[in-house]
């Protein structure tokens, strides 16, 4: 195994940010670990200026509590670390605690393939202060990442219309991982196969992938290059042709297809990688149908991305497989998703009451909403029409269901329920053991189709998508406003 | 150890693309495999519209390559990969083959934290084809992101000058190991601790970090979450002073900060994380001032990047320790090196003639150099003045030394072999064997420092930055033009 990895595998609780340990300590040395605490995940606007999200990494995220645990070697680490007065940071003794901590707390999510909104907990951290302080940044890292990038394949599946969407990502992605979960996502979102083996094999992704340009340049002709890996892998056989001229190149893909029908096989098209897309395309399927070769796709990579595809497409480029790489796994016009992790309610005790929490901002959007939040999503015949963030202990639900949106107090909208609704927040952990059952990633990925298809494709849009309506049940919107109001100490004025 | 991980560890030889896969099938079906061939690893144009980039991700390259080997889970996994007539795409000797297989060729490379330019070799890689070529999608992954990152924040710390960066970027990184490597490639480059303990630790790479907005609010007020930080971290207080009222905030900071000298220890300094940094840290610095803290660090965090950065101290904020997270570790406004890997000459066996590769394009950048590539930095008393690539191998670089941009015919430089000169890319890899005594990370970091004080202010100038002079030797030049225009049939002509 690599060296890398190999300390990795063992000490991946450490993935984690300093000031987490530091405040785990804090919690610790004044006896207030164990006050339990209610953290919400989520997120402040929709990535790419789009109108939904795809939540993802919630198998990864589990995967991470369920082994979260300190080894000797990771608190031996800890143990070297100083202050500014060069004293140790952390005295042994919590040291020797961290080495016991295990999770013991709840953990509730939206599953993965879910369309999500602004303001919606994709993930609720219920426990002792101390452990769900230093599951933020990991959680944090698995969901906004996945999240992200599932968004993207979803965007540019949209665009397709059903076309295949292949993922060539990995050597431009940002570092390995972000390759192999980044393969993981995009399939998830649209994507439908990777060229990434180590993803295929992980997460049961199907594999795809041919030969490069350097498979041609090792042999002295194009020809040769075609002819030979027609002989050894003829059931494979889509060809990149833009070596050297494209169009000379497809025809001599078209020769080998010949033979390759002679012997019982099919040419399964070719793959053009530079120059104009459009043109190349509509050539090439002229002297493809031409030959007879009217299956035989048309695989287009460079660059790609949603945008570009869209106004390949409106030039009628006659692609009909897109390979997609660095601007899908990279999500290259917004590289990451804010997403947030911010506590919501405590209390001492199982007994006592919640304290609810907020972060103040100047910037409304930045203010945080308290409470150990679900996410109702109602339906009508024709599709989702709202989702409700409401409270669900200490303050009640009003009786009659009225959302209010968190950004505009005058934008409002009654709801019942006698309307048909689903609680999107699902069990996933009770007293630190995973009590939800993982679905298969072939459920996942049917999931998004489900979900993309129940909303109105106005959301859709990419340029001004509509806003679909997300707000904060009435009694959870007077209970945050009264709160803001204290702090700003303009109690009941 | 988790499930993801463990599986990883097993099995990172299958971190390749399919294709890398099926050319390999190719090359050994057709008895080709062990043919010797040279790939160059390269970029086409510096990232972030800057003059320079710095090279990083070499030791994890090494770590891959001295660890390439496939198990029988990966060539299980193989053997179930099917073509489009559904029978295996493989066949079985070859896996057995693919599972007795070890890396037995060379590798030369430039040192990491070395400054290098566009067309540079930063890797060669020579043996059997088979070999490099399954290499190229972890090497490109491994190499693009760190040089990447590595770069970014180079730029960050030149406008800084000389003030701390902190690399805070591990929540919003793309995946576990995107922050992983991110950080590590960010001290490198110029950051002068991380957030990320695990990066901490595996690199030995110096971590920070105090609390967050959540250790605030966790008490009932900020004087009391103050205090008790204090009181149990007392060599460790930057306080977060942005929870509720940023100037409010900073005053009970000052107030803490006065018991802490009481008792012997020194006030760290406050972090501002929101609002308007320029005008808080100005205010603040005239509270610290006042209060006798003259030497409390502002700390700020917010989205920051090289450019926010610059516009922070135009408008005269007294910000001094910069806190960097996402646009740093994502390389927000360029999130993807487009480095290439690319066949630059084969032979059948030791004792042939080189046969050199080149790829065409319509774009005469994206044009691959043929030949056994090394790379000749020349210098005068006042610093670098010009990087010269030459073939090493079979056709002679010319006696009089002359190098020719590969952009402009007409654009020439003559140097001699009296001029100071350094040969860029060492020796990592002979016969298979690591023969390169890997640097300590901070050999790394200070290389980078000294590398960039080596070259004029003007490369690193962020608009229209100066292009240093990179060239090819003159025989290369001719060499690599007439065998473009044999390409195009223009032989001689």
């Amino acid at each position: 195994m690599n060296k890398h990895l190999q300390l990795y595998g063992q000490s991946l609780s450490l993935l984690t940010d300093l000031y987490q340990l530091t405040m785990a300590y804090g919690y610790w040395k004044s006896g207030t670990a164990e006050k339990e605490a209610v953290f919400n995940l989520f997120f402040r606007k929709n990535p790419f200026g789009g109108g939904y999200t795809v939540a993802a990494g919630l198998e990864q995220a589990i995967d991470f509590i369920e082994n979260f645990r300190f080894s000797e070697e990771d608190t031996a680490y800890l143990r070297t670390l100083t202050g500014s007065d060069g004293q140790p940071l952390f005295e042994a003794a919590f040291l020797d605690y961290l080495q016991e901590l295990r999770f013991t707390g709840e953990v509730d999510a939206i599953p993965e393939g879910t369309v999500v909104f602004p303001q919606e907990p994709l993930l609720r951290v219920r426990g002792p202060i101390l452990q769900c302080q230093i599951l933020e940044t990991p959680l944090l890292n698995l969901i906004n990442f996945q999240s992200l990038i599932a968004t993207k394949a979803a965007r540019i599946k949209q665009v397709t219309k059903g076309e295949p969407v292949l993922e060539f990502g990995l050597r431009r992605a940002q570092g390995m991982d972000g390759g192999v979960t980044a393969s993981r996502a995009a399939y998830i979102g649209g994507a439908d196969a990777t060229s990434n083996v180590l993803a295929g094999r992980l997460f049961g992704i199907p594999v795809k992938g041919t030969h490069a340009h350097s498979w041609v340049m090792s042999f002295d002709s194009e020809e040769e290059a075609f002819e030979t890996y027609a002989e050894v892998l003829p059931n494979n056989c889509i060809f990149l042709v833009d070596t050297f001229d494209t169009l000379e190149g497809v025809k001599k893909a078209i020769e080998t297809g010949k033979k390759l029908e002679a012997k019982g096989y099919k040419l399964g098209g070719i793959r053009l990688d530079s120059g104009d897309l459009a043109y190349f395309s509509i050539e090439a399927r002229k002297l493809l149908d031409a030959a007879g070769f009217k299956d035989a796709a048309i695989v287009a990579s460079n660059d790609l991305d949603e945008n570009i595809i869209q106004s390949l497409k409106d030039q009628g480029a006659t692609i009909n497989v897109w390979g997609v790489g660095t601007k899908l796994v990279t999500a290259y016009d917004q590289p990451a998703l804010g997403g947030v992790y911010k506590l919501a309610a405590m209390r001492n005790d199982k007994d006592d009451e919640w304290e609810y929490k907020i972060k103040l901002s100047e910037q409304t959007i930045k203010i945080s909403t308290p409470g150990i939040q679900q996410v109702r999503r109602y339906r009508n015949a024709n599709g989702f029409i709202a989702d409700m963030i409401y409270n669900t202990e200490g303050f009640q639900k009003k009786e009659e269901e009225i959302m209010i949106d968190p950004m505009d107090y005058t934008k409002r909208r009654k709801l019942d329920n006698a309307t048909p609704h689903e609680d999107l927040l699902v069990p996933v952990f009770r007293e630190g053991k995973l009590v939800y059952n993982l679905p298969e990633i072939q459920d996942v990925k049917k999931r998004v189709e489900d979900q993309l298809s129940g909303f109105h494709e106005s959301i859709r849009r990419f340029v001004n998508p509509h806003l679909y309506p997300v707000g904060l049940e009435k009694g959870l919107y007077d209970f945050k406003t009264d709160l803001i109001l204290k702090l700003r100490k303009f109690n009941g004025k």
